[in-house]
């Protein structure tokens, strides 16, 4: 298929790499050129802005920041291809592009989960077209699920996860605080946490938060903190309060104001035990 | 060995049995005597007060429901007799116990897991009379975390896994009100979880929100709130604030107070859900 | 002085009869046009757009709900009127509006104030602006502050006024609530908070809240939300976390949910009742 | 009348002075001898232990830091003195000591008010003690409200009021932070906050926070920490939840482990300004 692959960052460029790998044409842009000149090498033609990208491509794919760099990036595409939004972008911006031929499909997954195929996509939008892309996707990720024909619901799905996630940081950071400044081993504390949930996810931030290895960042706390403010935007339009959300925001807001947006965002464990007085490896 | 086992309800009961299965002598006192006299058809003595079943006991197991039920029934235990708390109490009182022959073990598992021998026991004490109770940890456990030589280290670590644990059914309960309000098939929103965090417990809880089957509680929303506040309780001791646990003291409590202190306390979702303005199955 | 003002609700009518009385000539426009013509007999010339009202007005007042009422009713006005913006609108939509000639102008005060002319004036933009309005801000209010050249700041202070009003809405509630669950007499209660703080604003939002007379609203829930939600995006924009703000929006948001958006929004301290399990007088 | 004062710290001995001063005969304790020595020169007998201090007193007036100290210092009264209870302490201790002769009447007003004749006494109690008591009240404050026959109830009042205290400084403490931090001029929000609310609380925390002059604590954080904790320890036995004052325990709690417990409780808004990334006059 002639792809166009928008957004070649730490995320997009794996994923570009994996539909070249499986055969597919694909054209890339991304605004700092270099990132996608990368991907020369393996096949892929470099294009000059996103519109050229996707002057004759069957499929454009958006992978990129935030919701001002889809919108710029994704106007004046060519009325015939098809959109794939694969961002963690808002409600309100899925909601808008739908009025032209567009699917969302939001990926679960760090850039070593996009390099190794294991992203989890949230894929929704006209049968039709989710068909026509199911190729793609299956290029990209391990499992597909299917939210429904409305787009947006697949990034109302992507941003309740990522809230999942963040709150989980929230409450390992809380607790490892409580059980450091008690004195209890924190070895000790993660082997039961791991125990009880039997969940790698829990254990590979437990290590992480346990160890303090916040830099480089997997996935940068000003990202959390954007994404916590998309799910409470989401939110508050349906009328639904989350003050478990609320906490989140006021806390990556701190983490972020103290410097430290450019940690992982699991670094809010830090913020949090720097709370509770304790000295921190990496700190203040 | 010869055992004492006070406090045989939904969780004392399947322990005491197990203990008799692996060929202890157990004597068992229960305030509500009834449900001491069902053990005896399977070997246990049943003792008219603690002290009366401790007598002779080279150990002596509580199992009870909070710190008075504690301390009521064991003060005036025999000195000889080693006491081995398996209870959820405070950190204060497990801190005043050791002040006898005493080593905590309390442990993480609903009633199904004590009947299945599937406990997980956190244990902490003396090195010696760990070793002491180490056959009895077996014949109720699939596993044993020992914390340190301080008991109430092992207390401290099992509030802080309560209060992962109740920490995830409020994220749950939250966005789980989202998807619903929003119209996104909570099934769908569900199977993303799962895949996220691949973990039986989520799976468990995420399944009785989608159902909203909160009776019969499998852990009730008292004991819900009696938990987190000793949570509080210890992490204010030690100087940590905890928000996510104050928040969910503030929800815990307010469900008790609208009258679902009995339901289980995943019915936290049920709370947010109608704060969200929507009708739930067993609704208020 | 020719004035135009956009906006006769139940603030802006009461206002433009100000204007009228203290001899200028007014040409009010509203969207519903009957409560426009109410101030035909007091002398108002009656506009069928913002734009003709504004024709060759000096200065162009706005009073209107919301972001979107204002962006809609001022653009298109002629470039040569001042626009005096008194509405409580986003820092962002101020910020946006200097580009043109403007000054920002919000108040303090009920519906009765601003019929007694006892508004209170929070003014900023350009100093030559705000001279040739004061004589309009005179007529207007009891007392004008002004904050500084830049016209946004103005409607910071604004929403950081109403979010502490708010924040003592919800301080009254919680209190209340404890008090009356007591059986501690709240007339009591409501002695006490009058001594310590000697304020109008306390005396006058505790006697409605020991009343619970909710309805007609002052000024309603779900524009509480609005303004906390405002106060929370110019907050997040600065990177200044509002713990306070957030709880406020949380419960603003299930109190609306809730279907109570028309109370007034002191029935914030009702939703605070109902869930410390309390009957109240227009309960749910 | 003769009067046992127990307790003559900075609230106390300005009270114990005015007692002298209206003319009864008083004798004074204090675990720190010196403090109670310099009430001598001014007529105070100085006794060596609360009990030798109430040994022939009609009234024992005990104004201490915490129920500790009050459970310490009135263990072994003589049964025939009335115990009037000035100090903040828990609505449970108060509930106990309803066992004897007792009525509480604590106070609203610092150390200069308190010096100054001005305290305002919540008293409550068997209305024969009370009338008892009323010219001591009189010789103490400005004011006294009679809150009922249950001496607790006074207490659960001044928790109360502590908390709507304390819950403005939260307020004032997020919205400075907002408004300097986006250059704001202090002053003039100060100034809208005094035209609002006209209130001499709030001008006065108003200024102490706009001049960042926490220290000498009028009111130390570690105290209110305590009172806030107080509140909802009352709150949690009657079944209401105050988020606001979680809150305000999660703030304390935090600016008390980070080394701030000695300043002044207003100094919550320094801990709410560095949360910003502001840099504060006597900073971390």
């Amino acid at each position: 298929m002639k792809i166009a692959f928008i957004g070649t960052g730490n995320m997009g460029a794996p994923m570009a790499r994996n539909l070249l790998l499986a055969g597919h044409a694909v054209a890339v842009y991304n605004r700092t050129r270099e990132k996608a000149e990368a991907l020369a090498a393996e096949g892929a033609r470099v294009a000059s802005s996103p519109q050229e990208a996707a002057r004759d491509a069957e499929v454009t794919i958006s992978m990129l920041a935030n919701d001002a760099a889809v919108e710029r990036a994704t106007s004046g595409l060519p009325s015939e291809t098809i959109h794939m939004g694969m961002s963690t972008i808002s409600v309100e911006l899925a909601r808008r592009l739908a009025a032209g031929k567009y699917i969302s499909a939001p990926v679960l997954g760090r850039p070593d989960a996009a390099a190794a195929r294991k992203l989890w996509i949230m894929a929704a939008g006209p049968a039709a077209l989710l068909e026509h892309c199911r190729p793609l996707m299956e290029a990209l990720g391990r499992g597909i699920s299917v939210i429904g024909d409305e787009p947006w619901k697949a990034n109302m799905v992507k941003l309740g996860a990522n809230f999942t996630l963040a709150s989980m940081l929230e409450t390992l950071g809380e607790s490892f605080a409580l059980m450091r400044k008690a004195g209890v081993p924190i070895e000790k504390f993660l082997e039961i946490i791991n125990s009880l949930f039997q969940s790698p996810v829990y254990a590979n931030y437990g290590k992480i938060i346990a160890e303090e290895k916040y830099e480089p960042a997997g996935f940068a706390m000003r990202l959390g903190l954007k994404d916590v403010n998309l799910a409470l935007a989401a939110a508050g339009a349906e009328g639904v309060a989350m003050p478990a959300a609320s906490l989140l925001h006021d806390h990556y807001l701190a983490a972020v104001a103290l410097g430290r947006g450019d940690r992982d965002w699991s670094a809010l464990a830090q913020f949090l035990a720097e709370n509770a007085g304790l000295r921190t490896v990496r700190g203040a």
